[in-house]
This record gives structure tokens, C-alpha cells and sequence, in this order.
């Protein structure tokens, strides 16, 4: 289908093309952080400023803006470096001998770049809005918009319960990834786990979104914080009112995807290999129709 | 593509695997309704506390939550267990001989286990804010939490459409499960049966929440209702205003997944076997295109 | 899978399987009916119910539950009678000869049939609610209750607008259903055409549910204004403020979906099959990457 | 299935098919934009009805509304035109070399004619609000109605932000379009595609689309706008505030979206190509179980 004229350019770009791995991996990481962030960080920022003039937008528009930009990200990136935009969920798959740890590094970089980069873009689209509502660039007034580009916890919120909910979000969302993706399990079919993907994303946020506003990704929400600290919001980001909570968001989901991930592996995917053949048989167990024929 | 370190651990854990069937399906229930609860009670906590800080969340978020909370629980066990998470399910199945009697208590203890267990999460994630809004842990009142874990009614509502409710909810449940996976029929593709069948739960959510919040699942609700007797919520959440509402959820479903899968069963199941050779020139029906090379 | 018992069972039910294919569509297209406006309308009581005490669910909900509704009654019925569960569908198959003419008053029968059931179960499950926030059954005050059942204008609407805003709505679902279903054209996958025929209601709502609430069906609209004016809302159903207006959404489907369907086959689908050995071209065009390899 | 009488008649219409590849576009693209604005403008319309009555629809319905009207809109058109129904996507398509430079113009007319006819149509059918409203054809007043038709700018809105927004949201609509459709990357299965593109398109809305309404398309915006100047809005419509705003979302699209194309084919998609064996080793990738048997 291609013109002629392109098929020119196109020769010319074949001196381009990436013959290193790990390079196409980190540009395709770093692209699609840039997507999740653009779209997830936008979509708060509208909520915010549509919120403030009364449109009808709520944290529900928060859930879709970062599982479409999840589920976006995902497709731009899964055949390239196999679309995991968080750097926890890269090491929960180092854990499991599905990416070298040579790789983590190289995967954690781009994906904290891509996350600083698109932060600086919301800060541009909306930066008309930003300046007019909160020209200080605060971090804790309800006209605060530092929000819009890092997690800052609930007022009131206790260490433990903090711990917890981060652990929890992103154990849900490892063993999520798991399951929508094991091809010993029930998966969707093939080309449409990025939006599976999503929708555990999704889930996780409508459930425990409240204390921490769910950060589970160390990318998002340290990228944009180290942004918003160059760009004017000063100190504030890291010690809201004198604690630095930035440390859970940051921090626990390093150990909180591995638990997931193991968590699936360990009470259902191993026994499914083991399961394999029943597989088969189980698959008439979802065909509920009871059959004179197969008993025969 | 696993590493080589990898191997070693997986031959280790070779030793792990579950021989039994009945064990691996009781281990895939317990963490599928775990999941199914963890999810949908999380939601109601967060739309909960999101409410009271007037953020824009509503009943919908409970249908988004439940649904797909009951869509990860299925993806979780779907190979393994079927994915009922649900006596009621189970036991329609049982009825249809698609799931052994002896099964039936094992999957029954396992989803009973799980809900309480996801019971305590939700109460250990949001402490800090059933802390502060229901310090003295009540039933009834407007800052009462303990609607977050078990299902109650609306005020004024009778024990003749109590009944009627969580029957039909059931029914609808159970048929739309019967029909989303019947392979006599046009069911969805293979591998997103899942998403259907929590999106039937949705509908039943959108249509039929109202008057008990639909339970329509007696494990969803009477383990979280057992935990919050035990966690300080006291008598109350079984006699609410002095009558024993519990029971309508806990024991109607049981007659109300039977009735939906024989329904279906009855009215379109049994005929679409006699009718099978018609469905392929149904499909063309569904083809709305006349054409002329077909007639000739 | 079956146990032992119930091929016994199964073998006795063998002696009621309908020989008849119009019985069995007639069957089909009851129940079918019935799931879409007892979830339709159950969405409709659950809104207002919702909506008079404050706990958030809009027209949005009314959409969801007419869309899931309808994908439901599409699965439980497509591989039997096609799915139409609208008389105005089965029309306009019968004008494009993929139904029988004969076997059009069947379904519409069925159809009406359906809704007039699903109707009376809405009420008895909202009775409660019913009888206390409408006890005597009124048409157009605040409170009343009959909009739960069949549509009502917009007050101020004009006999034109509301001809039109029929004609538009049942002439999009009726187009939609054909592109979404048209093997000749890029359809969704075989099995996963009910949900994008609710999609098409969907957008039919939110675009155009304003002036007449959505009936785009004569049966969902007919069916349960019967209902109404025999449960007690009197003659009011009928002349509300003086004006036959249940004229426009029982008879104007009747001409609209032909026409969209029409308007589809002369615009588009016909010419598609002409056209068909490009589509194949043309499914290179969707891959949007260029490439030297197929140039060669 | 077509019955004999049917027959005749297409034989019949056999003469009319059209044989000009061209004309065919032109009739497709016309059909699928007009498809769109219709919906996508009725729901505005409905959005801002429903809203003076405080019934519970806000900026998520706009969102919803383009989605499912982009989606239908190239569900009937894929086949025939590749629905691209923007003419800043073709010309997108144009510098990848998979559309013709002739065919541009001819895309781009049937696009504008069919979003002035849409936005003729949403007119005629909203006409009785829009009259009871709007009497006079307003554009800046709270109560005016030109805003169902085109895009108008945030209040405080700079030149300069106006321009980054719909350069970014036409450059990551066409991003997104490229990823989810290039069958060198992991991309929904075949026919499911659409859906994909309303999501991005959905994606965009949600989080870009505080500024300008997310016009991203100047037939979206302009053939609505020249409808509204001649429907009685004046030149209002053209002038808001003395500056020209309408230039912006009319001629920036078509420097966003080669651009975007361009980025993604840059960034991700022409390494894919020399990535392709690659490609499906790391199919394994997203299959998160290790497993023995495959390192054997």
C-alpha cells in the first residue's frame, strides 16, 4: 500500500533503526511512562480545575485518565520492552527470571525520565490554570495543585495504615498483571492483556485510591515530585507537614509487587502447570450446558 | 526466557505443588472471593469517605468495584476451580451436575474464608478512617461504617420484597452466567467470559442495588458480617432495628441461582442443543447483509 | 463433566425440547425482552429512588442498565431467534428479507409480551418504594412513578421534534446494529457482537435521551404503559397534559429502523461487497506502519 | 437466508453499486463524520439540557458521547474509507505514505460536509430547547448554546497553551491510533480495533480536554462552526472576544498529528519492524509464569 516516494524515506530510516536491545527497551519504557503520566496526571489536573467551576468531574475521571494511559502506554510499549511502565512491576518480573536484573536499571531510568517529562508537560498544558488558581506553587491549600502531579496522603493518615495501603495496592496490581497474562490460566485472548491490565489498575484504584491516592508506581509519583520541587513548589513536596511521606509511595512498592507476584505464583500458577491437563477438561466446567452427546 | 537461577527455584518448588484437586480448588475459592471482597468493600469504604468529603464518588463505584473485583477473582481461578466464588453459583451448578455434591461444602468453607479474610483487609486499610468517623463501631447510623462489610436495607423496606430481591438478583446473576458461557449459544469469545460475567453482576448492581445493596452472594455477605461481629460492631449487625435481615441474604440466593440456571436452562439451554444446526444459519442472521452470491 | 444422575434428568427433559423453531423464537424472544426492560427499568427505579435521598446516580445509570440489559437479552436469545427483542428491529429485518414477514407478528408478540412482565416484576420489586414516595400512582408530578415504566416527554416538546428525535434514535440503533454485524464490513469478533450492539444503545442515550427518555422500542414502551394503566395509574398514561403522545415512541420505530437500516445498506453495505476484495487491501491500511517488505 | 423477493430487489440494486473507489470514500467519510458529530454534539446538547435541570450529566458524557459516536462512526466506514473521519488523520496517513496525496482533499471534504450536516441534524432535534434557552443564538452567555456545536476556548485561555493543547491532544490521538492498529506491535485482535481508537480518542478527552473542549478535529470543529454562523449565532462564533480562536483547533491538528504519527513511528514502531523475530520471543514476556518445560 505504501507509496513509492515513502518507500525511500523509509530505506534512509533503516540506518536508524536500533540494533541494541536494551536502547529500544529504554526508549520504549521511557515513551510509554511518558503516556501514562501525560494522560493520568492531565486527567487530575482536569478533574481539578473542572472541579472548581462545578462541570461534574470526580476522582472517578482520575481511575479512567490512569488506566487509559496505562492500557495506552501498554500497547505503544508490549512487543518492544513488554510494557511494564513501573519499576516495581520490573523488578516483581526479576524476581520471577522473567528480566535480567542487568535490565532493572535500564528499565527504572527511563521509566522515572518518562514520568519527570510528562509532568513537566502537564505543567505546561495547564499552566494558564496552575497560575491563575495557585500562583504560589503551595502544596497543602485546598487551591494547592501540587497534587495534581504527586500523591500526598489523606490528612490523618497513620504510618501503618500508609505502609499498608501501598503494600496492598501494588500486590493487588502485580497479581493482577499475573493472572490477566498466565497463559496456563484463563487468560483474555492474545492483544488484549493491556486493557485487562487496565482494568486491575482500575480496580485498585476505586477501591483503595482514598489514603494515598494511589501512587503503586515509584515512577509516577517520584519523576513528578522531583519535577514539581525544580518547579517552584519548593521543599514542601518532600516534608508535608514535617513528614516525609514521599518515602511509602517511593519505597514500599518495591516490596509490595514482589509479594504479589509471588503471592499468584505461589497459591495458583504453579498448580495450574501442574494443573494443565484438567485445564482442559475444567474449560467444559465454564460451558454450563449439561450434554447427552460427550457422555456417550 | 527464565533465567537460569530460576530453574533451581522453580525445581524446588516442584516439590510444593498441590497433587489434589480438591485442595488446589479450595486454595483458588479462598483467594477469588478474597479478591471479590477485598475489591468491592474496598469500594464501598472508599465511596464511604470520599462522600463525606463530597469528592464525587457514588453507588456506581460500588458496581465498578464488585464487578471488577468478581472479574480478577474469576481470572485468578477460572483454570483451577471454575471461578464460582459464590455457594449460591456453586450450588446451581451442583444442581445441574456440573460441579460434584461432594465439592459443594469445600467450596462453600473456602469462599467463606475468604470473604472474612478480605473482611479484615478492608478494615485494617481504612482504620484510620473508621477510626475517626465511627470511633464506637455502629450499625445504624448516618456515620455507621459497618454497611462497608455486610449489606443492609433500606429503612422501610418489607420482608415480602426483601425476599423478592435477593431472589431475582440471584436468578438474573446465575442466568447471565448460564448464557455468557454456554458454547451452544453465542457466547463471547473464549478467555473473556470473565468480564461478562461481571458485567451481568453490574447490571444486577444498576438495576436491583437498591433495596439490600445487592448481596446476592451469601458468602460476600455473611463472612464480612461474622468479622464485623467480631471486630466491636456487637449484636447489631444481625438484628437490625430487632429483626433478623441477615437471613434474607444469607439463605435466599441459594434459591434464587437454582431457579435462574434452570430458567435459562429450560427456556433457552436445552432447546439451543436440539437447535444446534440452526445456529450456524442463524449466524447469518446476525449477518445483516443480503447478498446474492449465497442464494445462488 | 456431567455426573452420572444427571443424564437421567437431561433424557427425561429430552421429550420437551420444542420441535417448533417459531416456538422456540417465540419463547427466546420473551425472555429476551424480559431480561432488557427488567434491567432497564430497574435501572430507571434504582436512579430515582437513589436520586430522592442523594446518593449519586444520574441518566448515566439509566444508560448502563438499557445497554447491559440489552447485551444480556442478546446473549441469552442471539443463536435462537437472532436477538432483536424490538419490534422495530424485527421490521427492519423483514424489509432486508432476512426475516420472515410471518414470523414478524410472532415476535413482536413475544416482544410486547416480555416487557409487560418485566414491567409488573419492576414493581413488585420496587413496591415498597413505590407506594411510599407515589402512593396514589400519578403520571407527572415530581414524585410520580410512572416514568420508571414507559417514557414521557421533555414538557415543552413539539410534536416535530419528538417525530424526529424517534426517527433519529431508532434510525442510529437500527444503523449501528447493521455495521456491527456486517460480515462484509471490519465487525467485531463472532461472539462479541451483543456488546457493541449496546454500545450503539448507549451512545443513542447519551445523545439523544433528552427529549424522550430513549423508548426507540416500541415493545420496552408499549409493553409497560399497558402495565401502568392497568396497575392503577389510570388514563393519564395515555393523554399526559391533554396529548397522545405515547403515539410517537409505539409507532415512529416502526418507520426509523427501516430506514437507518436502509440508509446503511444503500450508503455503505452494499457497496462494501463490491468492494470486498479491497477490503483486504484496505486491512493494510489499518496496520499503520509502512513497510519495505511488502513492496518487494 | 434472504428470502426470493429480496433477491430481485438487489439485483436490482446491483446497478447502483458504485464502482469509483473513490466516490465510495467520499460516500463513507461523509457518513462516518456525520455519525460522529451526531453523536458527539448530542451529547454536549443533552449534557448542558440535562444540566439546567440538575439531573446528573456532566463532562464524562461529552467524553463518552465522542468516544461511542468514533466508534460507530468507524465501524462503518473501516472497510470502504479505513475511518479515519479527521482530516488531520489523514493527512497524518498522507505523510506515512498510506493514503494517497489525491485522495486528501476529497477525505477531507466529505468530512466537513458530513460534521455540518450532523451539526444541522443535533440543531433540528434539540430545536426546542435550544429555542427555550437560547432564543437569541448566543455564544459567550452562560445560557448560550454554540458550544454544542464548536469548540470555544477556557476564559484566561494564552495563545500559547491554546496551542501546546491541541497540538499535544491531535499528536497523542494519532499516536494512540498508530500503536493500537500496528500489527508489527501487540494489537487488539482484528475488528476490534475501533473500540481501541475511541478509547485513545476517550484518553485524550479525559485529560486534555479542560482547555478546548478537545476539538482535535478541524472537520469536528469547523463544519459545525460554519453551521451555527449561518444558523443565526453571527460572527460571534468566529471572533469570541475580539480574537480569532477558531484558527487554533482548525489548523493545529494538522501539525499534531503527522506529528504524533511521525513520534511513534520514530520512537517505537520502525524499531518493532527489525524487532519482529524478537517480537515473539517476548510474547513470553507478558506470559508472566516461568516455566521448566521451555528452557529444556
Amino acid at each position: 500500500m505504501s507509496e513509492g516516494w515513502f518507500m525511500h524515506v523509509d530505506k534512509f530510516l533503516d540506518n536508524l533503526r536500533l540494533r541494541n536491545e536494551l536502547i529500544r527497551q529504554f526508549c520504549a519504557e521511557l515513551l510509554g511512562t511518558f503516556m501514562l503520566v501525560l494522560i493520568g496526571d492531565g486527567a487530575i489536573a482536569q478533574m481539578k480545575f473542572f472541579g472548581g467551576t462545578g462541570t461534574g468531574a470526580g476522582f472517578l475521571n482520575v481511575n479512567i485518565g490512569y488506566s487509559f494511559g496505562l492500557m495506552l502506554g501498554v500497547y505503544f510499549t508490549a512487543s518492544v520492552s513488554g510494557g511494564h511502565l513501573n519499576p516495581a512491576v520490573s523488578l516483581a518480573f526479576c524476581t520471577l527470571g522473567k528480566l535480567k536484573w542487568l535490565a532493572f536499571p535500564v528499565y527504572m531510568l527511563a521509566q522515572f525520565i518518562g514520568a519527570f517529562l510528562a509532568a513537566a508537560m502537564v505543567f505546561a498544558v495547564y499552566y494558564d490554570s496552575i497560575d491563575k488558581e495557585d500562583h504560589n506553587r503551595t502544596v497543602v491549600l485546598p487551591t494547592s495543585t501540587a497534587g495534581i502531579f504527586a500523591t500526598y496522603p489523606t490528612p490523618g493518615l497513620s504510618w501503618g495504615v500508609g505502609f499498608v495501603d501501598q503494600l496492598l495496592g501494588t500486590a493487588l496490581l502485580m497479581g493482577g498483571i499475573m493472572a490477566v497474562t498466565d497463559s496456563k490460566n484463563s487468560k483474555p485472548p492474545s492483544g488484549l492483556e493491556p486493557i485487562f491490565v487496565a482494568l486491575t489498575f482500575f480496580a485498585v484504584g476505586i477501591s483503595f485510591g482514598y489514603n494515598f491516592g494511589y501512587g503503586i508506581n515509584p515512577a509516577r509519583d517520584f519523576g513528578p515530585r522531583v519535577f514539581t520541587a525544580l518547579a517552584g513548589y519548593g521543599s514542601d513536596v518532600w516534608t508535608q507537614a514535617g513528614v516525609h511521606w514521599w518515602i511509602i509511595p517511593t519505597f514500599v512498592p518495591f516490596l509490595g509487587a514482589p509479594i504479589g507476584a509471588w503471592v499468584y505464583y505461589l497459591g495458583i500458577g504453579m498448580h495450574c502447570e501442574s494443573a494443565y491437563k484438567r485445564h482442559e477438561d475444567n474449560a467444559q466446567l465454564l460451558e454450563s450446558q449439561p450434554s447427552m452427546t460427550e457422555d456417550k
